[in-house]
């Protein structure tokens, strides 16, 4: 990752993790290193299939990591502690200490703090400067924001401060970087940024990674659909532990979530069915994730059936690759001078900028935009 | 259904059933008249949505059903029974008797049978002359010659005879219908029909509706493969009762339907996958029909992820719509002197002329066939 | 049911059903009247088995029904509704009409209403009133109390009235009745009932009829605590439709059922487990129920397991034949001088008098009951 | 596992597997040592709960293992692959080399071998000499060969030879031990055995560990009937790998297996309902085991209903326990002079000596023979 003769023909790119302890942003980290250093095939990465080898996104050796974060267990402890958990294999961590230890020396403190009395502004050009610092130190060529932190609850409309998810984007801004929100929380789009991100002349991408109960909801909508088969009810339970499990036991949290899952459902189905979602903190689950849908449709003459799905995953290992294939994406789409919002990646969220359609269209136009890059300078 | 006055204008057109009597066929033929009726909206039919408006298809009230069966139970009881079973609703039986009559009617004595001692020309010459007879009696403007009968077993590569489903399409073919093939059975592409059916300058569809298990796959197998997530097995097990469960309890006409089902997923994952596929006869399910998947795939780092499917559904009510949505397409085809193989009807099929694509692909090809058939004469 | 002769011999039992125009009274009063009439086996109904043949059990043909509801809907009327819904089979509801007028006809409107004037004592009088009036009239020598009613929201503790449940209650002890409870509701269980309750020397049963899902649970919980497997997290959802979906939609309602079903498994496993149960309204579903349980469990060596079941079932046709039994038992607890709560019924309950056992167990007790009924005049 | 003071005081007893080197001995092994060292609980061991206390059963502590098996691997090697595969905790086989390595060297090559010229009597000698001198030895009080090895292929009636599993249970005779076969294999019962097994006064139990589909259809089959609900057809489905998936992709195998299972149904329910059972190879599951089982019955009138069961285990460490549990059981039965099969000991078979019964009765048997085995010298 660090060759000295490359340096100076291969720009390297920065990917600046908000929650850069956390479990998507450790594997993310994780996994470039064993992907770069061939130790494992980079499965779940879409960036590294055929088709976008002519899109000039940059190398997986060329990522530079760093972000900000709350906590301060160190990450190669975090990884440790993901291979207990069955999410890292057994033998990784150890395999790339240099690696953790390299972007672990990148990460700065989040916030704003309980007891924190600097405005707004303030903090994010705190956020600003430390970004800035990092892509100077480290001389990448250009930074992309991710915003991979747990999910806080819905904004009141009445509050005057930004939630924290909106100061890591407009500092992201401020950096001059391009922002990717891996989650439901408001990031970019809280009214009072509009303007700003309207100048910015940045790409951005967004928002809630579609990872698992979405991303099978996202391909058997639309089956229904194309079947003139109509849907009467669509349940859900999500049993998930691990810290975004018990993020989301707050029902605040849980609520921001759950609008993009039905975001999705109503506008593949064309209204919402009846039906309810919900999300447990099963801490005993850690980092694997069960979703069940029940779905009750009618068919020809009023027959009654039924399809149920169950969906066992691992969180952060779903999420990682997508967080790669995304930060690669808006760097190239920076470098190529493409701004403002990238519909062409809503095949990875479940609230996209534009339309939230069927998956198989939203691949269509994610090649599409591959295509476009490679044509690009 | 027989409106004197129309008769001038509106041309009509014929539906023959291979398997007039079975579940599929009559389902099909009380669906038709109950939807005409007004009884029932048109789920499941997916010629009945908005982008087929303007494709010319022939109108529900201006098909006439005939068919072929080796059963003799009236059509009027096959409702009662199919009613009994839960597969007909409640109560329509009765308001659509005449309809159920009339096509009874016109059902002939299938074959061969047992003691037959004709030849091959022969019965084909004597289920062509029904077709024919049929065509006059009722004055349509045209047949398509329809499958719904039970699975046949694969035949003996060495056997001289043609299979029973293949005297059947031949018949077609010499009475100058078109032909759609909705079951795993050889149909039209027995070799020796090779040049028959080249020289017919007739339209054909086939083979294998796709209605469940594999309806899904055709889904979820390419959304592993646009996610970059490799699936390592792919399990399923069927259990239908029914006439369906009991044709496929032979393992000859199993093989011929599973042949099928596994091609689907090979096709869209570029190799064929760990994993059986079962198909149990369980009397007790009747006409119902469920069928679990398991699909263990391998995410980032090699992580090990499951999904299960359960797909509860009645085979009856989930193939009639689709064969009379091909039963329109083909009629209008042949109307607009399309010609061959018709790989543009993929959706329906598991096993289609043309490659075995991805659902949503097929679904764009077939939105294209309508288009282009709304632009010709 | 009505042999002018046999009265003289064979004396009636009344039921007397608090909801009986709901579904599970339609069914029971409907089922009891197939059964009778030997158009349908006694499937579901325990005390139609072998063992309890020498108990002295009323006989089905003995049964008297009656009952309050607020609602209107004559049972005949309810019975097709019933029938539409795939609840009732097709056909019976004809053959049995003359049984379903003559329990209408015994049926007095419940309350208190909205705009109701009356204190408590009033109330109970008034249904008291209405049970012995209907004793007196079909000449039955004892009558059953059973609570078959929607869920009603927990009592505030704060409240001085008696919730709805306890007031039949109350009447059902003031008519010299045995009662049973196979709601969530309070019913007897209403402190300021427990003298009238100790006073009464009547028996009664509850609380809260054990039909599916915590069937389910008290059996699985104790193969987990029998073979030494930890159980770390069971958690459950529901779907239901019909009016007990609406009535568990409130809550309060919610509240009170959910307690039941964790009360199983804490008793069975030693301490409750994490997870979460919901009870989700599902329309589409009408009177059919969902219940998916997902058990995460400790093996060997901390080996993690899963186990997850699917029921799907029909509450009424599920209750009603319990609801027969219990009536049954409950009548002859009552003829044979035993008084009090029975805990002997356990098997039928989620939150019975008594120790809430493993249906193993509650299973032997029951058949040790029978035995003694059988033996006592 | 070795203190030199201890010895003169506690009798060792000693665990002899055949297959010794096998997923479940080695698991049985390795736990064996992690529970007397403290590094887990005793999870999945009955024989560890509080009414085996008095029971006098030999502690862990004191068992000594060996066995044959025709593998060469070394149990730590081993090991470390049951740690890859999940099967093992992180960090356990290092702990554990010693005892590991002590096992691994009692263990004897098995037979026969492909080109084995023996006869029967020569190969029973050879391994009762094996045990006879592992027994000399260790100095143990007695040794219980426990047969966990892969399950052989149904015998052909009329082979004059015995199969491999009968030849080392007729070893286990020889050598004066007592005999668990917790595989579908022959073992003891074949015809020729007869005579020697009546002779040899030793206890023994079997046959077929119930450790996950069965386990569960042995409590619930008892539900259905304690009910009175018509299981009207139940289908399974198991997929695993490792070596088990292998040994049983032999329909011979599989068959052997089935039996077993097809056995607690029909004696739970009284009749073999519809219905088959599936086991697949699927060597991407490795040992870990899923089984999907579907339940067709009747309710009250004829309703039909549905409970499905998916069961995730590792079938190595859901045998391990129950060996460990069956060793200890037989070698008191031995010391307490109880001859011939054990019954009681059904709670862990398939296919048990006497009545295949629920359950709860079986563990209700084997509560009192642990009470009688206390009250014994």
């Amino acid at each position: 990752m660090t060759t000295t003769s490359s340096e100076s023909t291969t720009p390297r790119t920065g990917v600046w993790f908000v929650g850069a302890r956390g479990s998507v942003a450790t594997t993310a980290i994780a996994g470039c290193a064993a992907v770069t250093a061939g130790l494992h095939p980079p499965t779940g990465m879409v960036t590294e299939t055929a088709p976008f080898a002519p899109a000039g996104l940059p190398a997986l050796a060329s990522l530079v990591f760093g972000g900000h974060d709350t906590a301060s267990c160190p990450l190669p402890k975090r990884a440790e502690a993901l291979t207990a958990a069955g999410v890292l294999p057994h033998g990784l961590a150890g395999a790339i200490t240099a690696e953790l230890a390299a972007a672990d020396a990148e990460i700065r403190p989040g916030g704003p703090g309980p007891g924190d009395t600097r405005g707004d502004e303030e903090i994010i050009d705190g956020f600003a400067a430390d970004i800035a610092s990092f892509a100077r130190r480290t001389g990448v060529a250009r930074t992309v924001v991710v915003n991979v932190s747990s999910t806080e609850p819905l904004p009141r409309p009445d509050d005057p401060r930004l939630p924290p998810s909106s100061l890591y984007a407009a500092a992201a801004l401020r950096a001059g970087c391009g922002y990717v929100n891996f989650t439901p929380s408001t990031g970019l789009r809280a009214p009072a940024l509009a303007d700003a991100v309207a100048a910015s002349g940045l790409p951005h991408a967004g928002r809630d990674g579609k990872t698992g109960q979405t991303l099978l909801r996202s391909v058997l909508a639309p089956m229904f659909v194309q079947r003139a088969l109509t849907v009467r009810a669509w349940s859900g339970t999500n049993l998930l532990g691990g810290g975004d499990g018990a993020a989301l036991a707050d029902p605040a949290a849980a609520a921001a979530k759950n609008a993009g899952k039905e975001r999705v459902l109503a506008d593949a189905l064309g209204a919402a069915p009846e039906g309810e979602v919900h999300i447990d903190d099963v801490p005993a689950l850690g980092d694997w994730k069960t979703a069940w849908d029940h779905i009750a449709f009618d068919g020809f003459l009023g027959s009654r059936m039924i399809l149920q799905t169950t969906w066992q995953g691992c969180d952060s290992a779903l999420a990682a690759p997508l967080v790669l294939d995304l930060a690669r994406l808006v760097a190239r789409a920076h470098e190529a001078g493409i701004t403002g919002p990238l519909p062409q990646l809503g095949f990875y969220f479940k609230d996209p900028d534009g339309r939230s359609a069927a998956l198989a269209e939203q691949f269509a136009e994610l090649l599409a935009f591959a295509e476009r890059l490679g044509t690009q300078a």
